[in-house]
């Protein structure tokens, strides 16, 4: 059983209340706690080692991984970050140097986007080192940027470049906050999410909750990261950089879509605006059935699994 | 290093905004999210197997555990829970239907609360099943209840029962929700805080939060919990009962201090609004130095230790 498949069958049984405008399955839930001109978004997201970093990776690093995903969360809604919640699982005779260092990292990440950090709970945990962070945001009242909001005909666009992050963005990627901030201001944007699995896992997530059939990708307008095409060039047996890019996950860019006419715009505006971070329009949504990879005249179909965590 | 010890050490060197009104430190974060009439209350904890529930417990009660741990800590602010997010580590393969009865059990208590769960991450976690609740509440505008709250001269209550909560208690407690409401309305109130790691662990934060001396604890007055008596009867290895009540910890009890001359009308009020669960006057706040036990005419320092999760 995988993770999707999992939480798809748990979903449906959560109990909610008048609090919750948006529950779970999208980037953040998102919270009506009574302020006349904000809603809360709400995230929980944990890193562990062995999994998400490894055993001699600088803990200075690790603490900022670990907020810093569930900042990429807040950017996927729009959100602007405020205050966050740490549980630390420690396994027995533990450094506590190591611990100092991890809430440096952490820390100097939460500073730096005017995040408080409210509470620090540590507990034994047998096995491995693993870092739960949990993080409120807040963004304009209604305004949140949903994985729903996609419709067939919108164009797909991606930040930055996609692939080979274990080469070291999986660590030091900057959350894309300020990129979700403009996307909540500049109209004709669709659906948002961000990319935490490999495009090839997520963007059949934000497929389903558009309710959209399919999606056609240009495979040359795809940007692949200059790690993942040297990790693909190194060896006969690593994947093509393409596969790499689409199913490496870990990249932490933002998904999104834009409406049919406003393209051109919003790649001029954004241009402008974030002159350091590339944008690439690499597709459109269309009524499927699945994903198919264009190149030149060929259509494929694709493989449509990124990074699993139970794999 | 105990927890204690590692916790005063990061403390002071979290970030912080003007979102904050109380940082870490207390049993919740308060902040200021822009409500005019309440302020948000925001929690988190974990359970892991091994330490907080055998590998064999009931994994519905797990569940209900992991999340009653934090209402407890949204009781001891007089608060109302809103909003759970939850993190599950789960060891290679696990067995699914433990997860969904352990949501079973979570959502159970989550409802019987009207606390929406919007938010469930999975993540994999070598050694143990480890579940991770962050929660949000909320309370009327400034009326938290603090543990910095105390004065010397205050009298020390606390509901229920103490010791012995490992023969079932600590995983199918009350959180005295309710009777955290009322303390807010009830006046005459200084600190509050639960007892998670047991009254001679927790008294001394109270006190430490609050900047007072010490305690004087009437032993004859400690409500002990019948299967604290049992156990202590039952082997001369053995904790005494009074010992067990002190240091046995996951109480999930409210431990707080009522100012000079409202005692008798809080006791009167209580056993009107609260019959069925006992409160007891243990003592008072005094300028100490240190907490001790009065027994008859002898007085005796308190072992000030509770449960350690590093011991």
């Amino acid at each position: 059983m995988t993770e999707t498949e999992l939480i798809a069958q748990l979903k449906p049984l959560l109990p909610t209340n008048d609090f919750v405008v948006n529950g779970a399955g999208d980037d953040c839930a998102v919270l009506e706690l009574g302020s006349p001109d904000t809603q809360t978004l709400f995230k929980t997201d944990a890193v562990v080692e062995g999994i998400h970093f490894a055993a001699d990776t600088d803990p200075e690093r690790v603490g900022r991984k670990a907020l810093a995903r569930c900042l990429s969360d807040i950017a996927a809604m729009g959100g602007t970050p405020t205050a966050a919640v740490v549980t630390l699982g420690l396994p027995r005779g533990f450094d506590p140097e190591r611990v100092r260092a991890l809430y440096r990292g952490l820390n100097r990440l939460a500073a730096q986007h005017q995040v408080a950090v409210v509470g620090g709970e540590t507990t034994a945990n047998p096995g491995a080192w693993l870092i739960n962070v949990a993080l409120l945001g807040t963004v304009p009242r209604g305004r949140a940027l949903l994985r729903s909001g996609a419709k067939t005909g919108d164009a797909l666009f991606v930040t930055g470049e996609l692939g080979g992050s274990l080469a070291g963005k999986h660590l030091d990627f900057e959350p894309r906050l300020a990129e979700g901030r403009w996307l909540v201001e500049c109209g004709g944007i669709g659906a948002v999410m961000d990319l935490s699995d490999g495009l090839a896992s997520d963007l059949p997530k934000l497929l389903a909750a558009s309710e959209i059939g399919g999606a056609e990708l240009h495979k040359s307008a795809v940007p692949i990261s200059r790690d993942a095409k040297e990790r693909s060039r190194s060896s006969d047996l690593a994947k093509p950089s393409f596969v790499a890019a689409v199913t490496d996950g870990e990249d932490f860019e933002l998904l999104f879509t834009v409406r049919p006419g406003h393209s051109v715009r919003v790649l001029d505006e954004w241009k402008a605006r974030f002159p350091s971070v590339r944008l690439s329009c690499i597709g459109k949504l269309t009524d499927g059935p699945g994903i198919v990879v264009r190149d030149g005249a060929r259509l494929q179909p694709l493989p449509t699994r990124g990074y699993e965590h139970f794999a």
